[in-house]
């Protein structure tokens, strides 16, 4: 079984990720986001690229169904119900309800993913999920960093880097193969293991949310397995499922 | 002094090296090559993109003063003078001549370099006189790897975090500061620091030169300090400087 990464954003094309299983990390804040609200009773996230499209797509549902939700610069797109962070998305608010979600990093990329044979949504916060449900797979598998702008980012590396580990570790020996980008996450993972405070902290993207007064989002992203959720696309769609 | 990394080829752009030193690292092997080539006495390399812009550049100049060198997919290109391995550019051979070059990563990322303040090359072989020249020079510089066909390369992220590595090391303590690509380039040069034979063997493009015969370009590549030439360019070529 390969495990393979893609440490930038930029760095695979489509055919990298046919009759694979694909996992979207966007550790702040995306993937951690999505999976809180889906854990929280929404009944469907749809990602989609443009808030035009969030705005579009919103005319197609009945009134009290949809929530707008997403961020550009870190910020919630004005007139939207909800921005992104996962504070926002309580029990309350998401319950039975399609979110219509637009990120700066994570929902582009998780449009992009077509090609692959599934893909799911990998975050801290349902790492053992994630992992149980890939072991369970049994067949190759690509992690994609969503990263910053099109850029690399540290907190998606490390978390790719965890799951390649937990991977590695919940396998027999010799079953699991690295590609040298995997094996570079994995580095980079046992690097931080013992400190994903600081980790999260040091990082750009951490420091630009700390300047926006959003520092609890970052102690919430680096919350191990506070969910036994993984999310799922389907027809479009992220859905909840556990492993 | 900031340092920044592009670990993968595709996620910085033009306007990234802007005003910045650059070191363009393709430790497999046209950094390696090029500097060999420049130590041993050629007057200069055209790094160029395509094969056609070889033969047309070749058109320029008297006969016997330029030799066409390079590869595709590894392997010397039908009817040029020279490969891309280090071994074949002997002094014998290219003193004094005007190198026309291009290979599938190296030279196509030397040709995107045109917004820096200035272009080095560099990789283990002239390691020492890299970062001597980057700390005389004191501003911020990035250090851009150029992958194997727009993707990752384990090698070249090594040699980037070496340089990292040891420009800290020359620095006044707390005058560098690394973003965090930079940061994890280190983490992995530090990983391999003691085993870069390991390193180079076990990586992609290390293991698919020696499908091609050409081992005794790895310990080449990673011998440190052969040269005390720092390839720079001018005017679109690439000529020796000695820091």
């Amino acid at each position: 079984m390969k495990i393979d990464v893609a440490i930038t954003p930029e760095s695979f094309s489509d055919k990298d990720l046919e009759g694979k299983i694909v996992v979207v990390v966007d550790v702040l804040r995306a993937s951690t986001t999505i999976t809180a609200a889906l854990a929280r009773g929404a009944e469907k996230v749809l990602p989609l690229a443009t808030v035009d499209k969030v705005k579009k797509s919103a005319k197609e549902y009945p009134q009290g169904k949809v929530l707008l939700c997403g961020e550009r610069e870190g910020i919630r797109i004005p007139g939207f119900d909800l921005g992104n962070s996962p504070h926002e998305y309580e029990d309350s608010i998401v319950q039975g309800k399609i979110l219509l979600y637009t990120s700066t990093n994570g929902s582009r990329m998780l449009v992009k993913t077509k090609k692959a044979r599934k893909v799911y949504v990998g975050s801290f916060v349902n790492m053992s999920a994630v992992v149980k449900r890939l072991v369970m797979d049994g067949i190759d598998c690509f992690i994609v960093c969503s990263g910053r702008e099109g850029k690399f980012s540290l907190e998606d590396t490390v978390c790719a880097g965890m799951i390649v580990d937990r991977m590695r570790e919940n396998s027999p020996k010799g079953f699991v193969q690295l590609t040298d980008e995997a094996l570079v996450a994995n580095i980079v993972y046992e690097h931080f293991s013992n400190d994903l405070n600081k980790m999260i902290n040091q990082s750009f993207h951490g420091r630009y949310l700390v300047e926006l007064g959003m520092k609890s989002d970052l102690s919430f992203s680096i919350s191990l397995d506070l969910y036994d959720t993984v999310p799922v696309m389907e027809n479009g769609g992220l859905i909840k499922s556990t492993p």
